[in-house]
């Protein structure tokens, strides 16, 4: 594991409470920043949300957010009103330690939903996470673990960058959206940065960024209740974006912490045997060329065929002419891992054994090219595997 | 088996020519009237559709329509130019035998798609396959079997009712939907009757009634390039419709034949375990109902919970929350088997393990029971298991 940083003057913690039926198991994360930073936050759209998503989208975007509360093992969610009071109560218990107002904590959780939360339980556990508030890689990879469920590792990323002769830093925090058991799990992701963002900036890049990253992913289709990412700028490397190119720079450098972090969620997934990316090219719009590729990559039938390491054209050529996106299967060329297999409506002569050994591997490159338009699309899925149906059946509350 | 008869003056036959691996399984299936029907046909949304669907389309509604010939083991479908003529070579064979123009007669196809039909194993099966023509209830069940892909058993239907003093026959088969091996499996029916119609009524009451069974169905949510639905109606009862309580009355009767086909078809899903009716109640339109309905049905992780005998209503409410519906949970109440689970946005208090076993029983029933409205649809879907998982990625070429 490599020690991956906080920007400057953020702090990080990690613990665990006892909310989860193994009490040493991590379940608490906390995320401060010394001063007042931008916030900004992209939610779940399912019209079925969690208490926190209630809560924290209504505090961004923000210019004096201070911290993030996460825990882990309970999803606060389908809970009411107490649910609702159980969210404002967390933040207040944080804003009080950071003498702000409760408005300026921004609250996630994530695990079983429709169940309490165990007040008793985080009102001990808060003072400790207070106390092991760190600025070390150390304590930043335990705010990561603290945040898991069923991911098998925590999930960091980071990049630092010049502007300005100064160096500005970014660093990001995920939990995987692997579902298993009872709980809708989540997909959650902190980013922190010391470069110094407005609050419009902040809104607009990180929900570009979004769309290009954790929106890209899916292992099922299936928008969880508690789904958030979070954007915090303190603006201590006391840098800003002056310039079209500034912007760029950052937008790219997010861009990278997300997709790295997105794609890592997909290599994660429970019961996973294959990485999946679906490239589709040549349609009118980006949204036409999302539909294609999301299709694809949720269909069950695909997802099986590259289970068992099968090149099955006529699955994918198929999902091509479901969508309702006008086409016929003429306009449909197919490579997998960069052979040809099907062109323009016939199937393509290949070596088949080689691609089935190719796909064997582990990574798979789905490229499925139309003649329409210059829109494009990559997403990135994973298969379904027996062993996925039996974590996700055989598991028992 | 129950016997299972024909209509007034139709003729069935099945037999083998060779197209499937096992030369001795039937592959071959021919319906034919005596006399002109009035057709009317309902087919695949998909684009890329098949050959003898992109025919067939083109000659419903008529009212001179005289056979419909059909084959499996091969889709005829992604076989450009070819394939199109060898839908209509097929149709043209069997009107040459029953001296009437092509366009009287309809071709379906289902198997393997991508691969050309071999022509002369079909030229050798037609001539057999019209000596075999019966009018008894054998010549069906084996045209019922010539049908047959992946289904384990023949799928019929009958109805009988009486209209001025005469009795009306209503016969049907069909195939199944579920998924194996490289090709798209497919949804075939055949539906016949001794009734007159004129091809208006006949579209839009087989429309109807489509919308009511095959399109309330669903074992991974992919359409098929080949799916086709066909009504023939030759008049020989010597009865029509004389009124509106006549055509309720054999509205209900053909909704009843394709509710039952339709439902055959989920309960020998491969693989499948558990057969589920989703009804969702309460929404403003019947289209909100059947979105809201057919998320759950086609929801993985709703799919793998009922296979593990889990009342997830988590997943089930999580799901209506997805389909864009303007709700949230306190809007939403779910019962399990008659069992309440979930009320207005609160877990029930109920006896779980009493739920799981009569889940463990394979009929699940999940009623979603929303505040907006009068409207209301059932929908019916399998589970999924890893026996599916297996069939679907273990098969190869």
């Amino acid at each position: 594991m490599t020690k991956v940083p906080l920007p400057q003057r953020f702090l990080a913690a990690g613990t665990a409470c006892g909310i989860k039926d193994n009490p040493r198991t991590p379940d608490l994360a906390l995320f401060v920043s010394e001063v007042s930073c931008t916030s900004a936050g992209v939610f779940t759209q399912n019209r079925v949300c969690g208490a926190p998503v209630q809560v924290s989208r209504t505090r961004v975007p923000r210019t004096t957010t201070r911290a993030v509360i996460i825990n882990s093992g309970n999803a606060n969610a389908c809970t009411g009103q107490r649910g609702l009071d159980d969210a404002r109560w967390m933040t207040a218990e944080i804003a009080q330690r950071l003498d702000c107002p409760p408005e300026d904590v921004l609250v996630c959780s994530t695990g079983v939903i429709g169940r309490p939360l165990p007040r008793e339980k985080l009102a001990a556990g808060i003072p400790v996470l207070m106390e092991l508030l760190g600025s070390d890689p150390h304590a930043f990879l335990e705010a990561a673990r603290g945040m898991m469920t069923t991911d098998t590792v925590p999930k960091q990323a980071f990049r630092t960058f010049e502007l300005a002769s100064r160096e500005v830093r970014l660093s990001a925090v995920a939990k995987g959206a692997a579902m298993i058991g009872p709980n809708m799990a989540t997909m959650l992701a902190v980013i922190l940065t010391d470069l110094h963002l407005d609050p419009r900036t902040a809104d607009t890049m990180l929900r570009q960024s979004v769309d290009r990253s954790f929106n890209c992913i899916s292992v099922e289709g299936h928008t969880s209740t508690s789904d958030s990412v979070i954007l915090l700028a303190n603006g201590a490397s006391g840098v800003e974006l002056r310039s079209e190119k500034d912007s760029r720079q950052f937008q790219e450098m997010l861009d990278g912490v997300t997709r790295e972090l997105a794609q890592a969620i997909v290599r994660d997934a429970e019961g996973a045997a294959h990485f999946v990316t679906v490239r589709v090219r040549g349609t009118h719009s980006p949204d036409q060329a999302k539909r294609i590729a999301q299709t694809i990559a949720n269909d069950v039938l695909v997802k099986t065929a590259i289970t068992g390491n099968d090149p099955n054209w006529g699955r994918i050529v198929s999902c091509c002419g479901r969508t309702g996106v006008e086409l016929n299967e003429r306009d449909v060329t197919l490579s997998i891992n960069g052979t040809l297999i099907f062109q323009a409506g016939s199937p393509a002569e290949y070596d088949e054994q080689a691609v089935r050994e190719s796909m064997s591997r582990g990574d798979v490159e789905l490229d499925v090219q139309l003649p329409f338009g210059d829109a494009s699309v990559e997403v990135w899925t994973s298969d379904l595997t027996q062993e996925y149906v039996r974590l996700n059946s055989e598991y028992t509350t």
